[in-house]
């Protein structure tokens, strides 16, 4: 979503007033109904700002990715709701009704503001925990992707990233399969969003086959990034940015293969290169 | 702070291994230290992604901008705690000790998961939210910067983005005066940490003069480095990204002036160009 706003340009030493278009950001809240001792509860989880559209897959997203549910079938209704507000008159609002609250990890939603104070946090302890939820390690024996492939996929993020050529200020992640087809695209101001919204959207919609697909980004690949793909059961992540430290040694320590400056013509290989199809 | 890491480079068809430098991103757990009813309370209030150095500057521009203190003067000390973690070797941990904690906003501390559910969540309350930390606007007679100093600071952010040089995947923030000098700056792999930390920095060394200085930073503004900015009551921020919707609307709310797209070449005004002094 982008709207037109009134701006001045500089340039050839001019100023030049135009209508240039702007991603939106605005708040999104999100709610969890559930029960409690047989009454129904809502809880308030985050407030992340947004580019809105998409908002269920995004809901869908975070609470699977985050692991706050552990199948999208806990999830029994997802609504938007409140008054319409703003100046784009949306409801920013979102609520999920919970089926089955017995494995909720409400003690997860308190994550920011978590510790257990006695052990130090260290990067470490970020990957220990991720380990608590993700016992196994991926299949290093798929996918495989061609290079021919990874170097289509920036092309591939941006002639889909229709918002992106519009505003400049968006990012993009984006499901391909082994031929580099496109299984979806999500644009967002904030790169966890878009991850969310791609993965809440095709797990949903059963689009997602990590057997034969991989993720491409557009921006730089952090922990958070690495971590959502990890919890989708994705082998194989690309960005168009650098990786953090953390990020590679997240996919190190569960064996996902990532990429990172990729380019038309190039890229780098930070993890386990033998999903990588090298044609020398 | 960067490590180096084995990789592949995939280039000019061939694959070549070679060691190359990648940013470091770690968690810090920040925590207060106050009295309550004539005892010492100790309370987490966030962790966050960062790049480690200057964590006192993060956690002082961190306090001041979020305005959980309201002034620098509040915190008496600030150290680093726990033990050496990791594979860096560090302390993950920093506490802040108050002096006086009468206006001591620990509600906000809870700001992630906090809302008034009645109002409806939107852009607009956003902005009516810092209206109450922050009644008055910006002076709109300082600063006057000059075109050529604009078209300057992208490479001015460069030079001195040392890190960035290296790795390709760290932000930085910049604080710079009206003849180009710059004062600070400081880098992270959160944009947000890197503005948190020239702030922390810049204000606790009384560095800040709102009247003949600017910052410009690395990556797209949106609404959260807008903010941060005005907090510190700076009148004029440049992005070489693009910014968000509700980054302009914050920026016109307070009569900020916002740049965006800087290059060697040009620029985007957003907002209040009456501060940008043009040869033409």
């Amino acid at each position: 979503m982008d709207i037109k706003y009134s701006i001045s340009k500089f340039q050839n030493s001019k100023i030049q007033d135009l209508k240039d278009s702007v991603s939106v950001e605005e708040p999104l809240e999100m709610r969890l109904k559930y029960k409690k001792n047989n009454s129904w509860k809502i809880q308030n989880i985050s407030i992340t700002m947004r580019t809105p559209g998409n908002d269920e897959d995004l809901m869908r997203g975070f609470l699977f990715n985050e692991r706050i549910v552990d199948s999208l079938d806990q999830i029994e209704n997802i609504e938007q709701k409140g008054n319409d507000v703003g100046d784009y008159n949306l409801k920013n609002v979102i609520e999920a009704t919970i089926n089955n609250s017995t494995n909720l990890e409400i003690g997860k939603l308190k994550r920011n503001f978590l510790t257990n104070s006695s052990c130090g946090v260290c990067g470490k302890t970020s990957l220990d925990s991720i380990e608590v939820m993700k016992k196994e390690k991926l299949d290093l024996s798929f996918p495989k992707i061609k290079e021919e492939i990874i170097l289509k996929s920036p092309n591939l993020l941006m002639n889909k990233q229709s918002e992106f050529a519009k505003t400049g200020g968006i990012h993009a992640s984006a499901l391909i399969d082994e031929r580099g087809e496109i299984i979806a695209t999500r644009e967002d101001v904030g790169r966890h969003n878009a991850l969310d919204k791609l993965i809440g959207y095709t797990l949903n919609k059963k689009l997602i086959n990590p057997k034969k697909q991989f993720i491409a980004c557009s921006g730089r690949l952090n922990f958070e990034l690495v971590q959502k793909g990890l919890m989708a059961n994705i082998g194989f992540m690309a960005g168009v940015g650098a990786p953090t430290s953390l990020a590679i040694d997240l996919a190190k320590r569960f064996d996902m293969t990532l990429l990172g400056f990729l380019k038309e013509e190039s890229f780098n290989i930070y993890s386990n290169i033998s999903r990588v199809i090298l044609k020398n």
